[in-house]
């Protein structure tokens, strides 16, 4: 189950979990952002810098209307106080910005102010590139698309296709994990197990007079956001206590965020219509299985619950031991209010999720030792409490520490730490945080975030929760079967047992119709509740006792009832497994990927910026390009015996005999990150091309593919093919 | 787009399509199955031989009767009336199953009588062994399920996910398909303008006591095939009548399917109530889109529509050039009134669809020569309207004959042989059946299905249609965006070009605030109208105009509108490019490759059948097993090294060190269709063995993994193999 907060609260990391218990008090005590409290004291001077550089234009602006009100003014004296207007105006445009930037960057937890300026321009830059070579496109764009739908043009749906195989390859094939495929459509019930029918929601406000639906956190979160950032007039007390609603918003019960909406006179963005109340929208799709119309599914909103329901069938499936971990890769759907952020939070999107289900008295895991001495970026809780930063610590000391609580989940931290970096995101914008008890469920042992930095913020990309118990106890609980494991015993054990005997007899003498009820209850006894009986007819024969059934108490005598405590052998214990699971949000991943591999660099003529994506070559859309250095038929051909070559050793490639400039044709694929390019200037060898480092090699035409399958593949890094063969001396031809 | 009835209609394979002309009297003209014709004699013989056995066990029956009633019979006369009514019995049982299987055959167009009657058996088998080895799982099975929806299983997800790795490698790869991932989330307009939202229904009716809903024709069915295999009353044209029926269900209309079912008396078949007139059910999951409830929305039918949408961006990618190809996996939706047929018939599938867009002017293919020499079975039309059987035609001839309507069209059906075949699926029992013209939509140029044999009878597993310009201008239509595509001359075409220009002055004076819609229904005109209007005014100087928006006629004069043929020079060619599309129904491939690849041999001690699945290694669940062959911690340890160096060749396995013998591990993993099992059995060579032959080679320690990757990946067999090796010339360990 990932996390509902990983597709719902992105800019505020404090997570929202389905439990029902949540400890809002320990949220207000514990705002996350301290270490943001630092930068306060900047953006209030910034603030006041902001205030008075306004109140000088606005006072220059009325100057220059009383001078050109007045007679008998000269054109130069307008002049003059128009332009000194004019610079009073860009200086306060500039502290406007500055202070814009500082509060967005310490609200985001991210870097300094310049780089929270230049945030958007970036992301520019890469949407842009993305959308125009079609690594994605916004669904149904010819019918003006839907909010929260994107579609994977080709060079995206490759580069996801990469993504999953090596997901496949990491995690299903190197644990030999039980993979399954069930279907997006879920009846009501299974639904209603896992808690969503009834929990999972955002709360909405309604345009009072249009109905148009907003979410409510985000309607005040913009408002304080927009008030940190542009309204001069505030007070260092009030810029806390809107910082504070910020910190906080993600744990506000309806009562409360109506309640704030109302004290700062939030209205409808649109049209300035008064809102509603806050109140709950369930964000699954819903949908009606059959003709009848009474059988109510939903879109799931994971693919955790298809494990779940399987989990007798799978542990069978395992010769009946445990450990073991069955994953899935597949769609899930979430009917957000009004999405927002791109590609990062969307309607439908592929997660792919593992539940690795273990003994709860024993989580150690046999490969702990394969990841142990990984060093990396993590935020444990401490660490948030007090304000400070993400540290780099040894995996082995956060488990033998407690920092991390089990062995399995520091192992599965560590995997995915590897798969991730594999891919090509930045180790030092990646970190686990630790999620603060208020984020937990309540039956949650310990949960840690993979976050990733971009330019949205650091972005929960990965959860990886130790679940404890919880969801086969709400299947076993609401289906009647019984989702558990054995421990075969190698010798039987000897256990106290309570025994409870009714007496059918005496109790139907005592209360006629009634004595089904009576035995019921008597069963039902918790050991506590019998053993107090059993000393109490002791003592005095006879005890009051309360049947629920019948909604009053009876008398239970001696005679009634035998209680006592017997020793039995048993031969194995009988458990609920605990699960460990990382659940990976696909798209966001790939998205923080493009960021992470996207950068700019000059053209040779150095009139022009080029875009290029350094994905690896294991996620690259295409791992070569094929290009005659010339247009002539002999070189055509050698190109296209190559490309046959290629596709034969299952290659993705692109040949482009256009007579386009070499240049020309490696920006082309620079810019959707094909790492290799062969180009054709001989029948007999050809170069080939790094696209980071432009270095170029010399390889024999029939040595191209697999070399190129190699270095695809990941068999062989580039330094190691460059070591191999003769580098080409001439000049790079872009 | 697959045709609707690839989910709909499989065992009766005429099939319904989308198209709103269907040309009902057609099919009712040419029933398909004249081939059954000839067999119907043989039934009528058995029907009759029924009637004569059951008559007798009657008679018999009301002998047993009276002797017991009369006084005085003894025991032994009692007792050997008895007898002789048993035998009777047992008599007419037997012809009633000859009966039925007969009738059965004859139905699904299978083979004789023996094999029907054994299919069930054999479909049993082969069903037991997928669910009990989970290659699917009926989903949410401990909520009881629900029907049509079904979970692939760790083999079951793992055939698939190599169906679909194969299926990328050799359309998308092999032809540089752009691929593209869209979401299963579809707003109405894009379905409206399909055609899906007023015509993808099936026609139901509904029990009229308890509301319980069926799909009329499976009433209508059932109570035809019910009554050719049971009724012994049946007389020759009644049979007749009945199988005419059976052979033109697909094409009847709500009012015939009601009045049929009106004629026969059919009723609910659970409860015996009466029926509901037949009405159509949409079978398109419904949700909404968003908070509001005013953006419905539904579960997409097919991909197809996610690549049409995208035609205009997927052009521009390709460098405006055609032809080219777009191609999607992903799940699709049917809301099935009543699912049957297990993994054929269900709600959620995978589709994986291929649109190749090409000029309508030239659909020749520059790589048709690549697979021209093909020969398979092929049932064009005359041949099934002549009631022959499928015959083997060579793919260039049934092009050059003009059977198949155009060489990329050939081209596809080629690559489509070859795709299945290659999965595993056998020649003999896979067929390519064109469309009737009945079953064509209007606009589609030809369509074939690729049919594949399995227990159930001939069943569509991949449509390939040439749906010429229909689905493009439909989008274009509707969405006001022309999906068209472009041709430069190479020098400029001079064309005549009709120029209609009203005189807005004139026709102002005219019709004061009526002139705007004047203007543009005179605009509007067709080339034949605006000739006619032409004409009339050079004749008579003015002519009556009927103009829709006023709703009303005006009299048009000479000086109002000049109407001229004019000459123009064109740059280029604009059209709305054909596209051809083949549509693979993931699951059904699946499920027939379960039965092609199933087998059962004895035991080596004959005393049992064990169960194999032959997979090729490209589809295999799991390529290989690892064995000690006793127990012992060195060849314990050399199975670890080996199955290491598995997982980094990217080589699924399983390693097997319980004590088992080895015999039985066999067989366990011969049931999931591993192909090669190596056994240690010394630390420094293994024995590796083939699942169907049995032969064993033994190839050393350290060689293993790229043997094992070499045959997994099909780059060399194990004839190939063996040849390097030498043979283990030990007796076979089962």
């Amino acid at each position: 189950m990932l996390l509902h907060s990983l597709f719902i609260s992105t800019s505020s990391t404090i997570s929202k979990t389905l439990t029902p218990y949540k400890t809002l008090t320990l949220a207000l005590l514990f705002p996350r952002r301290l270490s943001s409290m630092a930068a306060a004291a900047g953006e209030d001077a910034l603030r006041r810098a902001l205030a008075e550089k306004q109140a000088a234009a606005d006072a220059q602006a009325e100057a220059v209307r009383a001078i050109k009100a007045r007679a008998g003014a000269s054109e130069a004296e307008v002049d003059a106080a128009v332009e000194a207007l004019k610079a009073l105006r860009v200086e306060a445009g500039a502290t406007a910005k500055r202070l814009a930037a500082a509060a967005a960057a310490a609200g985001s937890n991210g870097g300094g102010g310049d780089w929270a300026g230049s945030r958007e321009a970036f992301r520019q830059a890469v949407v842009n590139t993305l959308e125009r070579r079609l690594f994605y496109i916004p669904s149904f764009k010819i019918y003006r698309g839907v909010a929260g739908l994107y579609d994977y043009g080709p060079p995206g749906c490759a580069v996801k296709s990469n993504v999953l195989a090596f997901w496949r390859q990491h995690f299903v094939l190197e644990e030999n994990m039980l993979e399954v495929d069930c279907p997006c459509v879920t009846p009501e019930v299974v639904l209603k197990a896992s808690g969503h029918v009834d929990k999972f929601t955002d709360l909405m406000v309604k345009d009072e007079k249009t109905g148009t639906c907003y979410r409510a956190d985000h309607l005040l979160k913009d408002f304080c956001k927009e008030k940190l950032e542009k309204d001069p007039k505030l007070s260092p007390e009030q810029a806390a206590e809107l910082k504070h609603v910020l910190a906080v918003l993600d744990d506000l019960s309806a009562d409360e965020l109506g309640a704030k909406i109302k004290e700062y006179g939030i209205t409808a963005p649109d049209t300035k219509n008064p809102l509603s109340e806050p109140y709950p929208f369930n964000l699954m799709f819903q949908t009606s299985i059959g003709p009848s119309g009474l059988s109510p599914g939903y879109m799931r909103p994971e693919t955790a619950q298809g494990i779940f329901v399987n989990f007798k069938d799978l542990y069978y499936y395992n010769g009946n031991k445990l450990p073991f971990a069955a994953a899935q890769i597949g769609q899930a759907f979430r009917n957000e209010i009004s999405p927002r952020q791109g590609l990062l939070r969307v309607r439908e999107f592929t997660l792919a999720e593992i539940e690795h289900f273990v003994d709860p008295e024993d989580k150690s895991h046999p490969k702990f030792g394969d990841v142990a001495d990984l060093e990396f970026l993590m935020f444990p809780r401490e660490l948030q409490l007090a304000g400070e930063s993400a540290k780099p610590m040894i995996l082995r000391e956060a488990v033998s520490k407690g920092t991390v609580n089990n062995e399995t989940l520091g192992y599965f931290i560590g995997r995915v730490y590897l798969f991730l970096t594999r891919l090509g995101i930045d180790k030092d914008r990646l970190r686990f945080r630790q999620h603060l008890p208020n984020e937990m469920a309540h039956y949650a042992a310990d949960c840690w975030d993979a976050e990733i930095e971009c330019s949205y913020g650091w972005i929960e990309c990965v959860g990886i929760a130790d679940r404890s118990a919880y969801d086969l106890r709400a299947h076993t609980e609401k289906s009647g079967v019984p989702l558990v494991a054995y421990e075969k015993f190698a010798e039987p054990k000897e256990v106290e047992k309570l025994v409870i005997v009714p007496s059918k007899k005496e109790l139907g003498l005592a209360f006629k119709g009634n004595q089904k009820m009576v035995v019921e209850a008597l069963e039902a006894m918790s050991e506590k509740e019998a053993l107090e009986m059993k000393s109490a007819l002791e003592s005095k024969g006879e005890v009051d006792f309360h049947v629920c059934t019948l909604g009053k108490d009876v008398v239970i005598k001696q005679n009634m009832v035998s209680i006592s405590i017997e020793k039995k052998k048993e031969h194995q214990r009988v458990f609920t497994p605990s699960v460990i699971e990382p659940s990976f949000g696909i798209g966001r991943i790939i998205y923080c990927l493009f960021e992470h591999s996207f950068y700019t660099r000059p053209s040779k003529s150095e009139d022009e910026q080029l875009n290029v994506f350094r994905f690896p070559p294991l996620v690259a859309p295409i791992k070569c390009t094929v290009f005659p250095l010339v247009k002539s038929q002999e070189f055509d051909d050698v190109a296209k015996v190559i490309a046959k070559s290629l596709t034969a050793a299952g290659i993705s490639h692109i040949i482009d005999i256009t007579g386009t400039s070499i240049g020309k044709r490696y920006a082309r694929t620079d810019e959707i990150g094909v790492p290799f390019a062969v180009t054709v200037d001989s029948t007999t060898s050809v170069t080939i091309r790094e696209r980071d480092s432009k270095e170029q090699i010399r390889v024999e035409v029939d040595k191209v593919a697999s070399v190129m399958k190699e270095v695809a593949d990941g068999q062989s890094t580039w330094a190691d093919v460059t070591s191999r063969f003769p580098a080409h001396t001439q000049p790079d031809k872009d």
